[in-house]
Order: structure tokens, then sequence, then C-alpha cells
């Protein structure tokens, strides 16, 4: 049903939103025209170091772990106004080459940046744990006085009137705010495409994808154009991008961090939640973002949050890792089958146990799950895009497919009834083989091309089961040599072959690797101390 | 729609459940007929006593609380089997006196308690902290092995495969049931009728409700049937039968405690959300019961549950106590006025810091939860109620007037909204206000007559804002003198008149009076330590 908005209005709503993009780019950080890469470069990854823009020290900084950062800071080494302007340099630079960008805030930023260091002068004294640090956040989490679309053009006049709550407990934190970040249509594809901004490019290879939904988020830390992120997930929104761009990504258990402020169609469904959480260069940098949220108690805040504090698990080799190495649907791609293999011979040579883990019916998982994300038949999201006339998207148009039309609230219950009894089964299966954590795919592949991203299962089986998970990069990226095509795999099911069709090295060069960590529900530091138990297993020289 | 079941079977469905009590209730623990009180007597609260078939040692258990019996127990002072014995004999004829129980489990509890005595003699320890105390349960809570119907005549033939999970680590934790207690047609009346066992009288003045929906348990501990029991609570099915019979009652918040295994149409629901909890004779046994539970960790059998231990809080008084005098909408009847003006004299003489609390929009909590109760317009309920071509007893037509009608999704979403927002601004006004707790009534008032418990919003609210709250005993009964009919007062709107004139002092004679202290979200623990502190004010003579 078409409204006011005409059509007229749509192209001027969208020219509003590119117009605030484009003023926000400070002209004195671009790169000259001349001086980018061709289009046909596909590997810009580097672009912002190759580029002569940046002075070493910039390039020192931008290339510094968050919890690095605020030590360096806190300690006086570096101020939070060099340490923005580092970060506004090489984001401005990285979004030319990726368009990762819905809205640069380097004023505010500055302004911000600068006030901190007159605190810290004059009591000697950071105002919290992430004193300085610059973070960019996702598109549709509300900052105050700014637009807050969602990627909705017909949301294009929708102006926040108060920051999200997690940015208002960041910031308190002491948190640098420089660089709004894109997302797909309708957030709910695993790729990064709207009809505002378009595109957003995976820098390793723009040939591919982000990710999504968080896609922009995965491109800021992947390029280094930010040190910590703020993403979404509801299906694999911020691991799957982790992934794509060789970052980390953490999705909580939900009510754990506010939700408050985030801005999609569909409020008040709660059969699936979405779920806020970080990006970042390593285990420590989401720690410390979990740590500084919890340790301000948000649940005297936002009273749906359960109130326990994060209790930080110090990492033990005494652990039982599950291995999925596949989830019985649709065969991960070979660059991530090599991953789960050397990842599990390391970790044996290191002394970890791990034993095969049997993914329990994650095809019931989908099942239930695809029921859920949409249980009015996605009437919310289709309401907003007619509201502007707008059209969908093809991985819109398969998001939406999944529903399985508008349930009643009967159906609606008895999936909810379905989706409790799996969770409590997986539990159940997870005590009684012992498993500490999972480790398993982070998505069927590396960055899937463009709009191809359709299978979900590897993270959306988590979200239904409400486990935290931490995607981490495997290191490296698909080789030719070593991540042959399997010519002789005989899928087992259209998802199977149609996955396995798009696997072709040369296709997905320069991409990087990422595998995930899933623990059980609130287990969540457990997750994050088992991820650095796997990864000085990779580091280890213990092999042979 | 009527299915296969005729009213033949519905005869026949109520006789087997009818049949199960009457062959459940031991001979020998029964009064004779013709000592029983008259049915013209209206109290008889103290008749096991008066039976003259109790001996003074079982008068003195059963007068006993749970924290005391467990200790004897402990101390090798008393059996589990004679403490059995005494609440099982006074079980039986406080049953014949008020018709409270829907089946007697005395032989189980016998031989599970002799086991526990030889446990206990071999090992010289107890198997956990509630070794050998008896527990009354709602029926509706399942039992393995045994019918449970939730009062609904279509489900009598259905036989619960295992125990509800909180029954499990009851049993665990050392307790015995003897006794399952009557409930509600549809579990939503603040009354205890059914078309299978009848009606449950309130043991104070048998003209007056037993409350509900947890009456059985309510008239269970209020004679000292029992010592503990567990109830649930949707709308105030704890904590109005606690007070109807001058008892202890606790509504913790949500997802503390495992739900798991309670039966009732419309599972899958989670707008509102029913919670189990404890009936007792004291704060102490209440937080017994809930240290028990929340000391084996639920959240490790049901992945539901938020991982939040009990946190034994230091009753102090140094807290601010704020008091809801009126709701704003129906005026509480005279007893609950006056309980309330002479605790809050007492709160100030033992300089406990208390302020007036102008309860915040429950009109519109009503507006909210009246709308989330039964989104598929009680579909589900009446679905179950027509297989057994089931009469609809008038308080049951009253709450599924409460229904909105069937929502849509859409409209289910933007009550959980208005909901979220409604907790968070209250939560807010808490706050603002440096309110630690908040005293209010339990109800309009006393037991209110049979068939007439109208207004639920002076429980209702906390369930929609999700806060735990405890009732306790004011102590005195309603007072002719004291309590007198305000015939000058002017009802503001049609549900304040129609509670005003209920109210007449010679129609409650004899009824305890009840009140409530209120905390916030997850602060189980402050409400109860706070329930200590104002008993101490009120047992504390220090006025004048």
């Amino acid at each position: 049903m078409l409204t006011a908005k005409t059509c007229k209005d749509t192209k001027q709503l969208i020219a509003v939103a590119q117009n605030v993009l484009a003023e926000s780019i400070p002209v004195k950080y671009m790169v000259p025209a001349e001086m980018l890469p061709p289009k046909s470069q596909l590997d810009v990854h580097n672009f912002p170091a190759q580029s002569g823009l940046m002075s070493p020290k910039e390039l020192q900084i931008t290339e510094t772990s968050s919890v690095d950062i605020v030590k360096a800071i806190a300690n006086g080494e570096w101020t939070a106004e060099e340490v923005t302007v580092a970060f506004a340099r090489r984001a401005v630079i990285s979004h030319q080459v990726t368009n990762f960008a819905t809205e640069f805030l380097i004023s505010d930023a500055l302004a911000h940046a600068r006030d901190l260091d007159r605190t810290f002068k004059k009591t000697g004294r950071v105002v919290g744990p992430l004193h300085g640090l610059p973070i960019s956040v996702k598109e549709h989490i509300s900052m105050e006085g700014r637009i807050t679309h969602g990627s909705y053009i017909a949301w294009i006049d929708k102006i926040s009137s108060e920051d999200a709550t997690l940015v208002k407990l960041l910031k308190k934190a002491g948190a640098v705010f420089h660089v709004r970040t894109n997302q797909p249509q309708s957030l709910m594809h695993l790729d990064c495409d709207n009809n505002i901004y378009g595109r957003t490019y995976n820098p390793f290879n723009r040939n591919l994808t982000s990710g999504g939904s968080s896609g922009g988020e995965g491109v800021s830390i992947g390029m280094k154009a930010s040190p910590m992120g703020v993403g979404t997930d509801s299906g694999g929104s911020i691991r799957q991008p982790a992934s794509c761009n060789g970052v980390y990504g953490f999705r909580p258990t939900t009510l754990r961090l506010p939700h408050g402020g985030t801005v999609m169609p569909g409020m008040g469904q709660e059969s699936i939640r979405c779920v806020i959480g970080p990006l970042g260069q390593g285990v420590d940098d989401l720690e410390l973002f979990m740590k500084s949220v919890l340790d301000q108690s948000p649940w005297d805040y936002d009273p749906s949050l359960v109130p326990v504090p994060w209790r930080s698990s110090m990492p033990s080799k005494n652990i039982t890792v599950g291995v999925i190495w596949d989830d019985g649907i649709v065969r991960p791609h070979p660059p991530i089958q090599r991953a789960l293999r050397e990842t599990v011979a390391k970790l044996k040579a290191y002394g970890v146990k791990k034993v095969t883990f049997q993914p329990y019916k994650h095809d019931l998982a989908w099942k239930i799950i695809s029921a859920l994300y949409f249980p009015d038949g996605a009437a919310a999201q289709k309401d907003v895009l007619a509201e502007a006339g707008e059209m969908l998207l093809p991985l819109t148009e398969w998001a939406f497919g999944f529903s399985h039309g508008p349930l009643t609230i009967a159906e609606n219950w008895h999936w909810n009834v379905q989706r409790e009894k799996y969770r409590t089964e997986y539990h159940e299966v997870m005590k009684s083989k012992d498993v500490d954590v999972i480790i398993c795919p982070a998505y069927v592949g590396v960055a899937p091309e463009h709009g191809t991203a359709h299978y979900w299962n590897y993270t959306s089986v988590w979200n239904l089961l409400d486990h935290p998970a931490c995607v981490f990069p495997f290191g490296g990226v698909v080789d030719p040599k070593l991540d042959k095509p399997e010519f002789d795999y005989k899928p087992r099911n259209e998802q199977d072959n149609c996955e396995w069709k798009k696997y072709c090295p040369e296709t997905f060069l320069g991409a990087p690797i990422g595998l995930q960590v899933v623990g059980k529900r609130y287990h969540d530091e457990e997750v994050l101390a088992a991820t650095r138990v796997i990864e000085s297993a990779l580091r280890a020289d213990n092999l042979g």
C-alpha cells in the first residue's frame, strides 16, 4: 500500500541521506580521485597504508588493538585527539574504496576527544575504560539528533531523539564515535546492499560481499578504520561479516547488552531477538567491550536485561571442544574444511581435548527459526518498504521467503514451544557429551559473491538456541592449491548443491577464513576464554 | 467445537478424578462425619486442633515453621516419618472442612519419609536442605504417573510422564510431597471453584473464598496442613490466596525458578509469563525454598532460566519504603487501609524511611496486561473447555472478558512494546524517588465472598512489570469496630463502585488481613529482606 510518499519524495529522501554522508566527509582526509585504485583492483584492504596519506604514527595507531590503544592513552603516550585523527583519516580512505560508511562524525568526535584530553590533563585520570577509543556504529543504532533509518528510505525523515542505551554507556566509558556504517535493506541479508547508499565492498576482494547485515562494521574493523565496532545479529549479522573481513565478532546471549534505541520494523517480536554486540581486532577487544558495558550495570537502565555481571573466565586447556565439521545439510567449502582440520590438529597437539560433535537436528532448527523470523509474514518490513514505494532487493525477497506466511497467535506459540524444546534438548546433548564449546564454520565458505549469501544456518542455529558465539580469523586466505573444489562430491539436497556449485577457489582469492566458537547459553565468558585457548593452539609451534 | 468426548464421557472423567481423590484419603485419618463442624460454622481454621484427633506432638509439629522443622529433623529430634504423619493427618482433617485437596499422596510420602530416615540414620546426614519437609503442590504442576488436568475435565485423561522440573529439584533437596491442591477452572480466578471438585472454602470464614488460583495452597498453608506449598501466579494467584489465608506467598521474578512441567493451555505465550513460587509460614520459609532450588543451579536443567544464584540479602533499616495507599482506580477496603496506616506508623517509629508513592499509571498497566493475558481471545482455554462440553463458570467468563479479542501478531507486538516501555518508566520512577520497595494492598480487601473476586490490579500490575512481590499477614482480622464502611465515599468509577459496595465488615468476620511488599525486577532477595524489616517494625513495641 503506497501512502503519501511519492516517488519524487523517495528520490528526495535518498538525496537527503546521501547528502548527509557526502557533507560529513572531511575533504582534507580524502584521497584525490586520480590516486584511488582502479575499479579492477580487487584487493584494497591495505590501500590506506599504500596511499601515502597516512603518517607512520597514524599507521601505527590504527594497527593497534583497542586494548593497547586505551592503555597508550591512559599512559599519556598518545592523546585521544591524535588517535581520533588517525582513525578518521583511515576511515575516510577506507570508505572511498569500499563504501562502508553512512555518516562520518568527525568534528563531533574531535571535539569529544579534545575534551577527554583536557580532562585527562587536568585530573591525570581517564573517564572510563574506553577513554578516547574510537568506535564505529551500525547505522540503525540510534544517535541523538541524527537520522536513523535502518536502510529504509521511508524512515530517512526519522531523527533520533536520544542515543541508544548502549551508545550512552559506551560514551560514559569514554568512547568516541567517528563513523556510522552501512547495512542491507531490511537488515536481513548476510550481505550489504540497499537502495540508499548501494553496496559495501569486501576490501580483500571487491567482487565479494562485505557480509551482513553488519557489513559496514565488518569492513570498518577489517580495514582498521576503527579499532572496535558495534553490530547487531539476528541470524549471523555480526559473525558472518566478521568472518568475511578477517576480524573478530561476538554475538552475546540475548538480554545481557541493552538493545534499546535500535531501530527496525516489528519491534515487540520476542520469539527471536536481535542481539547487539561488538566487533574488534582480538578477543581482548571483545572482552574489553563486554566488561566496559556490564561493569556499568546496564540492567539498572534497562530492566529487561538480566543482572549478570561480566565474570572474567581464565582460559584453560582443560576444556572439551566439540567439532562440527558439517551441519549435515550444507557441506562447508574447502577453505573452511581445511581451517577446521588444521585447527583441530593444532588443538590436539596443544593438549586440548576435542571430540566430533554430531550436530543435533540443525534441519529442525532452521524449520523453527524460519517460522519465527517473520511471524507476521514480514508485513512489518513490507509496510515500511511500501511506504516509499521501495523496490525489494533479491536478497530481501529471499529472506522474506523464509516466512511460513503470517502465523496466527496459536501458531506463533506452537513454534515458541518447539524452540524451547529444542533449546533444552541441545543443552542436554552438549552436557551428555561433556562439551564446553563447539567449534564450527562461521558460514558455508568465505565471503560470498555479491548477492549470493543464501545459507544462514551455520550462524542462525545459534540465534535460535540463544548460545553466545564468537567468530575469529583462522589466519590466511583462500589458497587455490590447498583449497581445490571437490568435483566428485555428491550434494545431498538442493541447498547443498546450490552452495557447492558456488565454490571455485579463483572466485574467492584473497578472502580471509573465519571460524566460530559457540558456548552454552549465558556462558559468554567461557566462549571468549575458549577462543583464546584455540588461538593459542593455532599460534603454538608444536606440530609434527 | 465438541469432539469425541460426549457428556457421558465428561461425567465419567469427573468420576475418575473424584475417585482418585476419594481413594487417596486414608480413612484412619478422617474425622467421622458426625464430629465435623456444622455447615453453619464459618470459622474452621482451628478445627484440626479442636478435633481431638491430633496428638499434642502432632499439633506441635504442624505449628512449626519449615525452617524449624528441617532443623529438628537434621538434629535427630524428629523423624521425617513422624513429621509426615502429623501433616498428613492435619491435611486430611483440613480437607474435610475446606475441600482444598485434589489428591493425597500419603503412602508414597510415608515411604519416602522412611527412606529419608534410614539414610539419615545410616549416614548421619540429611540429603538436602529440605530433608523430610512435607510440601503441598498445586494440581497443575506435573507429578510422574499421576493425572494432571489443570482443572480441565477434558484433561483428566492426561497422565504426566515425569515430575515438573521444580518438583524434581525439591525432591532432590529432600522434600516429601503429601498432598496436591485445588485450583479454579481456567486457572484464571482469584477464587477457587471448578467443575471437578467444586469450591475450596476459606477456613477462617467459609462464606469467603480461599482465593486463587492457588486457593488450595492458600488453605493448605493457612490451616497448617503443610508447612510449605508450591503455587503459580500470572495475576496474583500465589499472593491473593496467601493474603486470604493469613500466610506468606512469594511471586519471584520470572525465569528464576523452573516452570517446566506446569500444565495449562496456551503454552508458548510469552507476553505475560506464569511464575511458579512458594507459600509458607514466614519469610524464612520462603527464603529456604528459593535458596534450596537456586543452590541447585536450575539453569543447568532448564536453559530458559537466568543464571542468577540466590544472593541472601541482609535486612537493613536503611531502606526507603514507598507506600501505595490506593492505586487511584479502586479504593482498598477499610481493613486494608487500617493495616497500611498502622504499618506505616510502625515503620516510622522503627526508623525506616517511608514516602508516599504515587502509583504510576496503574490504569495503563491494566490496559496492557488485559490485552496480553489472552492474545488469542482465550481460544486455547475455550477449546479445552469445549472438548468436554464444559460449562464456563461466571469467573471464567469474567476473566476471558478481559481479552481485547483475538489479536493479530502485529497487535500482540504493539502491546509487548507498551509493556516494555511501561516497565522502563516504572523502573525510572522508582529510581527517581529512591524507593527500594513498595508496600501496598495485596487485594482490594480481605478474602472476598465466593464468586466475587473481580479486581485483579493490586497484584497483576506487578505481573506486568515482572517485579518480585511478597505477601505477608498484617496480623489480626477484620474488626467491625475499627473497620467501618465509608458511607460517604464517592466512588470514582464503575469498578470502584462495584468493590466499594461489597464492603460490610460483618460479611468478612474472621478474615485475615494481608499486605504486599514489591521490589524492582530481579531484586527478589531485597523483597524478602525488606519484608523482614517491615515485620520487625510491626512486632516492635515502640509506638507512642
